[in-house]
């Protein structure tokens, strides 16, 4: 059976150590996040989701989601229980306004929640997971009557909240969507269409569920330019804010899914159902879009948390395991074999994924806190620098760590040989559910084509170019340090690789689109790469300080030496073949008639 | 639903215009694998396997196969009467010798039906797929009589065979297993002891089953010189050829796995079973390794056909499905949305598993029929130099196909979007189905480490040699041919690469053999690649003659001249990137204390 230990102490070096989060006490949320707060927070957390999530890991997948005749659907068995003790402690209003009833702390200190509740359960974590996304665009969106109408009750957990968007013939293509919204007397809307893919679109866990859900009001112009937004709650709320008559949606059937069993994905049937618009008529795409930059930020950090649970699970496989002899020699003597971590090809497997989870971790960190400073920044160069970095960094989040995540939970798989292909260790599980983050909130591909043809040139180029120069003024700043060399010139080559990729674009890109496109997939994993070293140069530097001033555990500074330098040497070399297939163009991607297939 | 097409076509290109299998009418089996005779035979074959096998794919995943109190198992519904089919057209024994009731063909011939059968249903191929190893093994190392009454009934299929290696304790290091056999005065042993993992234990599609099992003789030495391989058939056979007996072997359990639902993976309980011993005392583990290469040839064959069928229903579901627009505008005006393979990332994800299907088959193609020199060349040089291609390739073709089939199965799953994660498409049983390839018969970093420690250095790296000499020798003979530029270019690098690395391990993994195994993995991937690349330059050098000649159709030759681009564009670059990471050597990899993980 699979287990899980939150890494609080990662988490609490990286805020602490390594983004100074003390320097941000001028933002509101963090007024109260002493180190001391959120030490005692996360290390809460940490015990809540080990004692209470993890353990109903796998009788999720085992059991999944059932519904019944009367479309009502049952989660397996504990999660009604597990979900109570989630809302009773106050996870889910964690980062939310204390005015609606939330707990006021940085987003910042709830992603990391986010990360640890994934590792331990990520089908279970997905339905508290969706209620943020839900809030923040009803906080940001809603009039005063619906904020108060909803967001305390989002926020202490009572209700839970769901996106609408996908329908049968359109997912990733808004504009072709149906569900239609009619106009009533009284200021509501009946909304009637078929919604897929719905995930917590019903349950047990909550006496409410408020969907929100995008229709084209009757007469609104096609494409995506006439899409609204809906709020359209599973029980009517009364003007006393008891709960009313059961509304006209009702989940029509559950998916048979890959993996994330015990999270309910259904499709959901609106026949008449009563709505209310939310933000202004046919404006609706963008008021989503607060919901999915929310929800691709946590759906990345899915792709960190199967990576550290599977990363964790194969260290201590590969030191249990005893199997053949180390190349140099015994290491176990007394015993019949040494145990698989001695092998170099096993630590090459394990050096990798550790070598993500941690720099991955301070991308997660340091985006969340950019988050934070957009929405509280105390100046407007301030909020907009941080926007900028999140506009341009939230698909390579998305894309880069769900790849990666996927990629890590079967590397760790492969660590177990074939008892990694039983169900009984968990370590498949791990990568069924992983799968599904690379699809849902846009699939990556889609992100690609979102950080190239739309966030790289927004602007005239501001996002990417202050990040270039934040990176070459580290690199410079640097350059004279002898023991940072390992890190800040790899570092060095692979920005030089992006940057010529960006150039190329920028020259090629404009008179033939078709190479923007074809070269997207690759220059998301070169900007995630980079991200990636530098974090770990960030890192780095930190631990020769650390060591020169004998200043906390020298083991734990070497460590994330050698990581990091594994990093620089083994992972950040990949950018080259990036820039490569990027500069190849489209012509061999493009041209074989589409008969030809 | 995914459907199927065997590649017929393809498959009597490689043969016919690629390899010339012509010119092989002096080796016995080919002389009558003329080329009217092998278009008929898998023309009948793919019609065999699209009608039968691949509509009982899905209902052997939902099914699965089921264990009795009594120890019987029931595969699914439809299995028994396919399997029946399978024997009476005599598939089974396509490549068998005619005087054990065998078909007499090429292997070369019988690996494309395997591929095949794998597309369609590969939990069913499975259970005929083993059955070629044990009649192998059985004809090399058993004597008359053993072959008397067991191949005939091998060959027709009326009997199954399995492998039993894997013990609870040990599956690679078979040195520490424990199954004991004790020598009877009749010259028979009684085996005891358990073997998990085995593919096919227990069934109702065969009369009997014959298990061959690795056991340790009593008073026998430690480790793998103290392993006997033992015949021990689950029915015992009577003088007259009848069944007697039920032997003292039963299936204990049935593993509950992430895919190949549809073939039973048996616990597999020893207790006082008859056995008989094949081969000389101690030297099962020689016998075995005649069984593993050919089931490691079949396995990197299940990577072929899980890339080829997930793409082909990819390639499907891509001009069918409408979404967005092209970057160049719309291709399909009078529809709401243009079909998604008009997108660039969409192509670069067709072509790459395009790129990798006709090439893959061809070294799939060329190695069988290296493996029918070995046993039927008309000279000693003849089979040297194909035992030598064998014992090299066999790991890359294992490790390397494996791993590209389930990262083109991921591909094509994620060209579905949502629905790629949904069960009833198919796509997300092909991935779960694929993985297992690359861990069963020596996991891929086994596999890695073979190449690396033991085929390269083999009789003074003479394989290897040749190998080089011989992709040398054809780059040099196209250097004048203009045509020819694009292919040979990019090989003559990729060659390059693999010749550093080479000559890399030797100068640094002699006196640290952790440079060996922390480089292996990228060694057989940058093995992989540049073959892949020797395969493309070939079909790419036909291409182009059949095109000047105006012999065969321009728009074909042209979509393989075009696929074969890509290939040397996009895929082969990535040899660069597996020489960096063999350099930077094993320091990164094992600097940390295991402790420290």
């Amino acid at each position: 059976m699979p287990t899980y230990k939150a890494p609080v102490e990662n988490a609490l070096f990286l805020l602490n150590d390594v983004f100074h989060i003390e320097r941000y006490g001028n933002v509101p949320s963090f007024a109260e996040a002493t180190p001391d707060t959120v030490a005692a927070v996360l290390s809460e957390g940490g015990k809540f989701v080990e004692e209470v999530l993890q353990p109903l890991n796998r009788v999720g997948d085992l059991e999944g989601c059932e519904r019944h005749s009367d479309g009502s659907v049952t989660t397996p068995k504990g999660f009604k229980e597990a979900y109570r003790a989630l809302t009773e402690g106050g996870w889910i209003g964690l980062a939310m306004e204390p005015e609606f009833g939330g707990q006021g702390l940085p987003h910042t200190i709830a992603i990391i929640m986010t990360e640890f509740m994934t590792s331990a359960n990520m089908a279970f974590a997905m339905y508290p997971g969706l209620t943020q996304g839900a809030f923040l665009a009803i906080r940001l969106h809603g009039n005063d009557e619906q904020k108060k109408t909803y967001l305390p009750r989002i926020a202490n957990g009572e209700w839970a909240a769901t996106m609408n968007l996908t329908e049968p013939h359109c997912g990733t293509d808004l504009g072709m969507l149906r569900t239609k919204a009619v106009p009533q007397p009284d200021g509501s809307y009946k909304i009637t269409g078929t919604k897929i893919f719905i995930s917590g679109g019903e349950h047990d866990l909550a006496s409410n569920i408020i969907h929100l859900v995008l229709a084209r009001i009757e007469g609104a112009p096609a494409g995506t330019k006439g899409i609204s937004l809906f709020i359209v709650p599973k029980f009517l709320v009364n003007k006393d804010g008891s709960l009313g008559a059961r509304n006209g949606v009702s989940c029509g059937s559950i998916e048979e899914k890959m993996g994330i069993h015990g999270n309910s994905t259904c499709v959901m049937n609106y026949d008449n159902a009563t709505g209310w618009l939310i933000g202004a008529e046919n404006r609706g795409l963008n008021a989503m879009f607060t919901m999915m930059n929310e929800a691709r930020l946590g759906v990345g950090v899915q792709g960190l948390s199967m990576s550290e649970v599977a990363y964790q699970n194969a260290v201590a496989y590969a030191k249990e395991r005893l199997q053949g002899r180390s190349l140099t020699g015994p290491k176990n003597p007394d015993k019949p074999a040494d145990p698989i971590i001695v092998h170099p090809d096993i630590r090459r497997v394990l050096m990798t994924m550790r070598a993500f989870n941690e720099a991955a971790r301070a991308f997660v960190i340091w985006t969340a806190l950019q988050g934070d400073l957009v929405m509280q920044g105390e100046d407007e160069k301030t909020r907009q620098a941080a926007d900028d970095y999140m506009g341009l960094m939230t698909p390579v989040l998305k894309g880069f760590l769900t790849d990666m995540g996927f990629q890590n939970a079967v590397l760790a798989q492969q660590v177990f040989g074939g008892h990694g292909y039983i169900a009984e260790h968990g370590m498949e599980q791990f990568v069924r559910d992983a799968r599904i983050a690379m699809i849902y909130e846009g699939a990556n591909g889609i992100q690609a084509l979102d950080l190239v043809g739309r966030k790289l040139p927004k602007d005239g180029g501001r996002a990417a170019m202050a990040y270039f120069a934040e990176l070459s003024a580290f690199i410079k700043a640097h350059a004279g340090d002898e023991a940072m060399q390992p890190y800040v010139k790899p570092l060095e080559a692979a920005l030089g690789d992006l940057q010529k990729a960006t150039m190329w674009f920028m020259q090629n890109a404009m008179q033939k689109p078709d190479n923007a496109g074809a070269g997207s997939y690759d220059y998301m994993h070169l900007f995630g790469l980079v991200q990636l070293g530098y974090m770990w140069a960030q890192i780095a530097k930190v631990a020769l300080e650390k060591k020169s001033k004998g200043n906390g555990a020298a083991a734990e500074m070497d460590a994330k030496l050698t990581t990091g330098r594994f990093y620089m040497e083994r992972m950040l070399p990949e950018t080259a073949a990036h820039l490569a297939r990027i500069q190849s163009g489209a012509d061999a991607v493009m041209a074989l008639p589409a008969e030809a297939f």
